[in-house]
Parts: structure tokens; sequence; C-alpha cells
């Protein structure tokens, strides 16, 4: 817990401030851990937040997320921007799950100084996740970065509301059987502001393309239609394509007066979460709370209360002023 | 909003605990929609629960879970059993993302008498789906289904909670490139019971199995350890195998105690879950809630407040009694 102490100092927010990296790694694992100062920390940042694109990308495991965040932060980078790179997917190559071939160029990355990667543990509480990428984010926006990638994976609420708090969100999927399908049953198509067939080698992936411009087609608004581009990610075939369809996303978002509204969405998302999470703070901070439960648990277990009863009981008590 | 009404009524209820399944499937339908009187509803049936066996089948999408989850509904029925299945799972055939071979195997199931099949919604608030199958599950149990079925796909941190609530936990794995190592970066391996290798007719797969077989030997403790069971799903194959190993485990819960152990646990998340929905619930309820949520959004747009300070004031504001 040597992160945990040194974010307290006004010695470790000043080199925060002035562009070390090794304060940047610390303040996240300050933040993941939830070490002791990490609020303050991100109190006395926040005002330097604000100036940062975030664009998510989601998809289906093994839809090429990684490799194809890999390419675009090489791309932003040669175009002279710096880029902060979150990664929540759990079978992320960032996080270890690689083939070799991702992991030589996770590596071609490591070496770029406008470049930082971090990961994300996914073990965590019930909406810990979102809360702490959210917070990780916020830390790369304060530090200075020009763009924050988001990677997620798109199966799973908590993970789709992370994706779509981004100010434009990148779907990736494969021309594989099935799999636009999955899509947009798991919601993916209803969160995408550029589309991306990725594999576009493969067979099937014009035909796919196809059938996801009728579909996109199909959605009501008179609007953004999110484009659909095709790329082959680990070649690095169509990389100038989605910088193009974000570029524009971005253009209309901001002509449009929506990007205000989304980033009003976001800050929304953001309170009520932190609410939520206060509320289990204090409920675990409360002395007479794991008692009160214990006892609550054997009622319901007794058949006495069901869990309805014995919850309504456990929120009075909590509530109650000392 | 027909079934919303229905439910309160004492007919309805008659009917549901005398084995309509309309009632059944009209009970679950109120859950989701969190329609009038479902929480009475609940109440009323939660002493006929506490008899069902809970088993979850977890994994990456594409796994074959769903298959594997006709089939052993197919085998407990055929072994007298009334068998309930909830599936959470975007992916899942059962929610409509199938190809056609796996339709007609779920029709198969349609037409049997002993099997009750459910898909559940995916869209829902943060922590909303696991509570809402929680209460599925009871529904299911109160029915007087012998055994409930929980289907999710194994990424994403409530997907994993729900899993890992059951009785016994079946982790489903194909031998494909990297899915075991991803597995157990998404935490897959930890929650195990019983682990299938499934598509073992694929190139791999004993390998596969013998290096999981390793890995789980591995794992502290000396109590249970998770069977590798091979499986070719789709032509029933392991069936038998993976039956066989869930009687097991489920004999070594209940000699060891583990089973109360277990239930007990779940009971504390699930009321755990009721607190903080019930927190949720009444900051809705409150009606200077939304006035005072604008307002705190804006100061923290205008750069007056940091989020933190924004949400600590929300919820004094709505802690503070009428």
């Amino acid at each position: 817990m040597r992160g945990a102490a040194a974010v307290t100092t006004g010695e470790f927010l000043e080199r925060f401030l002035a562009g070390d990296r090794l304060a940047l790694a610390r303040a996240i694992s300050a933040i993941e851990d939830e070490a002791a100062g990490y609020r303050e920390f991100l109190r006395e940042i926040y005002p330097r937040a604000g100036n940062a694109y975030f664009l998510g990308i989601t998809g289906p495991p093994g839809a090429g997320k990684s490799t194809l965040v890999s390419g675009l932060a090489e791309k932003y980078a040669a175009r002279g921007l710096t880029v902060g790179v979150v990664a929540v997917d759990p079978t992320s190559p960032f996080t270890g799950g690689a083939l070799l071939g991702d992991r030589i160029r996770m590596q071609d990355l490591a070496g770029n100084e406008q470049v930082f990667i971090r990961s994300m543990a996914t073990r965590g509480s019930l909406g810990g996740l979102a809360k702490a990428t959210g917070e990780v984010a916020l830390a790369m926006d304060a530090f200075g970065f020009d763009l924050v990638l988001i990677e997620t994976v798109g199966v799973g609420q908590s993970e789709l509301d992370v994706a779509s708090s981004a100010d434009t969100t990148i779907v990736v999927v494969v021309p594989e059987s099935g799999d636009a399908v999955q899509a947009m049953k798991a919601g993916l198509m209803e969160i995408a502001d550029v589309l991306v067939v990725n594999k576009a080698d493969r067979e099937g992936a014009d035909l796919m393309a196809k059938e996801l411009q009728v579909t996109l087609e199909l959605k009501p608004g008179d609007g953004w239609r999110p484009p659909v581009v095709m790329s082959v990610a680990t070649e690095g075939r169509g990389a100038d394509e989605i910088v193009a369809a974000v570029t524009a996303h971005r253009d209309y978002l901001e002509e449009s007066g929506e990007l205000a509204a989304r980033r009003r969405a976001r800050v929304r998302r953001q309170l009520e979460e932190l609410l939520t999470y206060e509320f289990r703070r204090r409920c675990a901070a409360t002395p007479e709370y794991e008692g009160l439960l214990e006892t609550l648990i054997a009622e319901v277990q007794a058949g006495r209360l069901t869990p309805y009863e014995a919850s309504a009981r456990l929120f009075e008590n909590i509530l109650r002023e000392p």
C-alpha cells in the first residue's frame, strides 16, 4: 500500500500535475484499491479534467478490440495527440489473456511516450468496477491526455453502461455466424456511434456489413447515422477510416449540441453511482450493520421473515440517526 | 400491463400455487416489469420456496451453454424431475440469438411438460438484472420445480455473481486458443464446482482438459476438487457424466455442511441487493430528488462542485427526515 500513503501528499499531486507517468500509475492503483486519500486526490484533480475526448470501444470477446485499440492509439499518437487507454475487458490481451501476436503489438505501444495503457482488475463489488473505470478515465483526463480510449467487453449491463458513457462509442463485430444477431440482442447496436466489422478479410464480411447498414437505416431518429467501417486490425487496415468516422461523429455532436447533452448524462450517471456507492460505504461503516445483518439472515433462513421484510428492517435501522 | 393487475389477486395466487404454468409466466413478467403488486406476491410465495436445487451454468459466449442446458433439462426430466430454466445470457439461443439447429432443440423442450424455460431481458439498471434473476429463480422454486437451472454468460461481474450464487456451478469452456486462459482471467475457475470442456470432438480438447485438471489441483483447500468432464452437447455426449458430477457435488455439499453455508451466503447477497435496491427506489420516490439532482449536475458542469461534493450533498438531503 505504498501508493496509498503517497497520493495524499502535496508533493505527489505536484508530480501528477507535472506529468509524471509514475505518479499517474500510482494514482490509478490508489483508485483501484480505494486506498486512503484517493477521494481527496480525485477532488484535487477534478478541476483539471474536462478536456479529454472519451472514446469507448466495445464488442463481443474475440472481436479483436484490443488490437484495434492499439492501432487507433498509434494512429492518434502519430497525429500528435496523447492517448490514455483503460481496458476493462477481462478477456483483453492487455490484462494477460493474449495470443503471442497480440502481446507483441502491445509491447510496440509500451515504448510510445504519447500512449499510456492501463487495464482494470475485474473482481469487484456490484457497480464498483464501473465507478473505478470512470475515476481512472477522469484521472487520465486530468493528467492531460487529449484522448481517453475505454475498452470494454460488450456483454453485461455494467460493461454496456461504461461503454455508452463515452463521447463516441465504437462497436466491433466480426463476420461469424450469429455475431451480428448476438450483438443486437446484447443491446450493442443501440449504443453504437460507429460500427466496425473487423477481420473483414474473412468470408461473409461484405454481406454482414450490408445487413448491418440496412438494420441501422431502420433505426428511428433523423440525427446521426452510424457508419459501418470494414477493418483488418491485425494489418492496420481500416484504422484511417475509423479515425475519420470518429471525427465526423465528434463534429456532429458539437454542431448539434449533443456533446453537451451526452456529458450531462455522464455526470448524472456518475452522481447516481457515487450516491449508491456512498450508501453501501456507510452501511459497511455502521457498527451495528454486520450484527443486524447476521440476525436477519438467520430469521430469513428460519422462515420467520421474508427477505423483503428483512431488508426493509435493515434499511430502517441503518437510516436511524445515532 | 394485464399481468400487473392479475398478480395482486388471491385467485391469481391460488392458480400459481395450484401449478398453473400461465400464472407462473405472468408472475415472471410482473417481476421483470416490477408491476404493481409483485413485491406482495413474492412475500406470499416466499414460504413455499427453499426446496429446489439451484444449478448455475456459465461460460464464455459460444461455449454451447444453451445446448448443454437443454440436454441437462431433458436428462433430469427423463429421471422424473421437474425443471425450471432461467437464461440471463444476452447471446443465448433462448433469447433469440440462435442458429437453426439450436432453435430446433429448444422447440423439442418446449413440448416437455416437466420443463419450463424463461429468458430474461438484459436491459436494466445497475444490479437490477441480478435482483430480478434471483426473484425469478425464487418464483420457480416456490412454484415447485425440483431443479432450477440458471444460465448466464460468464463475462461481467454481476453475471458472475448470479452464477456463483447457485448451489452447484458448472463452468463450460471450449477447446479454442486462449479460451481456458480467458476463463481464468474472468474469474470463472474460482467459481467452478464442475468444469465442462464442451465441443470435445475438436482438436486440443484432451490437452485442454489435462491443463485444466492440473490448474484445479493447484487450488488451495482440501474439500471439493472440481472434476473436468468432456462433452459434445449437440450430440448429448457427456450429459450423464455431468449429471453424475453434479450429484457428487451435491452429496459433498450436504455431507460437509457446506450447502447450508452456501445458502446462507445467498440470502446475505440477496438482502444486500434488496437493501441497495430499496435505497435507489426511495431516492427516485423522493419528490425533491430530481430537482436537486438537476441543480447539482449543473453545478458540477460549471466546475463549482466536484461529483464527490455533489453526491455527498445529494446523499445528505435524501436522508434528511421529512
